[in-house]
């Protein structure tokens, strides 16, 4: 198997495309032909028809998709049954998963987690994960070792794109602030780990909210691949992304959720229909890509 | 329904411990008798039966259970599903379950994990969760609002228990490490929560193998209730607990996982062999209840 960047980065020049759908089901937004009965496995199973409607929209449109685990999680394990259909089903379409957990523990706990998420040969099966740094290196490393080991990836919490996120990520250490120093942490662990595209298999979450602290951490950790959630419909605009991605237009991926999926119900897509829905969420997902080019060094992708 | 730490400091005086067993099933650990067949679904079935019989074996003897979710994560969604049995059959043998899950994410995905985790109703119907803070207040606030709604607790994580803890827990800010400032937010929300017994719904996690820091955050937090890993196989003995605790014995408990579950394989629970394994269990939650007893003040449980 291909090293996890060079395949991400495949896929990224062969759609065209830097964009990541992010696959958030909430039942109130699901077209109505979908919400058949109300229990939890009813729900799970609305979940999993309309997620694999989600996928069959943008398979060969997007290079990646972000199952959120919570909104799966939320309904129990018939969620957690529905989930795992969900990413072998993108799978099989061509669509990179990057299954959104922000999970971690210390030592054999960690690794309980690496093992059963990461690679194709996992119960869970994606090709990356979301990791949260709070519990320092450590916890890290057994992840980095299955992703070596697996050809996957992560994606390490950094800067993240919600307001809260600088009462400790933003607070000075040394004089710089704590998401330098786990930038840089994160970073090293890119460089050791880079492939042929010249980016490694650990990755680093840095919101689209934040442009000026996107371009400084492009700069300051050159073999690290972004994904850049908060495009759409948490504020951030395209522009606000373009510090992202590196000269060839590579080195990113950005997330939009609710903005793509639920583009049904956004009055742009009207003229779709509820029938329709997974073509108002195809032509959002070649909107959103033909926006994040626009944002990309000029004819890059 | 009783205010959660109410709840958790009327169990702990009634069977006069404050250990919580964690349950963190491993294949290679099992009684031979659990372990048939190899796939998925066979292993999450031993996982089921293997956790459901430490349950046996401490109810009535301490408060509280840890199912460590990565465990049952790592055997994909079946063995998600053992976990929800799991969880209903501690609670079923009046034994409060934190879900040890480490989750949080922002806004509405955080309310998903939430309300999907918290209190009798929910889907995987938890007493309480622990939550990581690295993606700061505003990705507690919805755990701790729904902890509300439905009298369950959480346990943020601010000091853990591993040596890679320290990079960047123990960064300086404004001259006191960020573990501090994290605390600082937790006894906040603790305090505001404070239930008869004077601690909150939300607690934190201390790990034990930092004896000072313990004592320092127990002065510094007097309305947080802690949960304490690192007691036992992870070396922490009952005498670096004892800061843990307020003057009455309570305000914390204190997890060993292995050192109970597995005490079967220990040499000092031999006697017992393979087919009394539950025995051997009982019997290790007892003692190490004993160690603990002797790490409060005098005579306070």
């Amino acid at each position: 198997m291909p090293h996890y960047a060079d395949s991400l980065a495949s896929l990224v020049r062969e759609h065209k495309s830097p964009l990541v759908v992010g696959i958030d089901p909430r039942w109130d937004q699901l077209p109505d032909s979908l919400r058949q009965g109300d229990s939890l496995a009813d729900r799970a199973e609305a979940y999993r028809r309309f997620s694999i409607g989600v996928i069959e929209a943008v398979a060969g449109v997007v290079p990646a998709v972000k199952p959120q685990a919570a909104f799966f999680e939320e309904l129990g394990p018939a969620g957690m049954a529905a989930l795992g259909d969900v990413i072998a089903r993108a799978r099989g379409n061509r669509l990179q998963v990057i299954l959104d957990g922000k999970r971690n523990d210390i030592g054999s706990t960690a690794e309980a987690y690496a093992r059963g998420m990461l690679g194709e040969a996992s119960p869970w099966g994606a090709d990356s994960v979301t990791v949260s740094p709070y519990l320092g290196d450590d916890s890290l490393a057994p992840f980095v070792t299955t992703a070596i080991e697996r050809d996957a990836g992560l994606y390490v919490l950094v800067k993240t794109s919600n307001p809260g996120g600088a009462l400790w990520q933003d607070k000075l250490i040394d004089g710089k602030p704590l998401y330098r120093h786990v930038g840089e942490h994160v970073e090293h662990l890119a460089e050791k780990t880079a492939g042929e595209c010249g980016y490694g298999l650990v990755g680093a979450v840095v919101g689209a909210t934040y442009p000026e602290q996107l371009s400084e951490l492009r700069q300051a950790m050159p073999h690290t691949w972004f994904l850049v959630p908060g495009f759409g419909a948490q504020g951030g605009a395209a522009a606000d992304v373009a510090g992202a991605f590196d000269a060839s237009g590579l080195g990113a991926v950005v997330n939009s959720s609710r903005g793509v999926i639920f583009a049904y119900n956004r009055p742009e897509y009207a003229q779709f229909g509820q029938d329709r829905w997974q073509d108002a969420v195809q032509q959002a997902a070649r909107d959103a890509t033909a926006q994040l080019c626009d944002a990309t060094p000029a004819g890059a992708l």
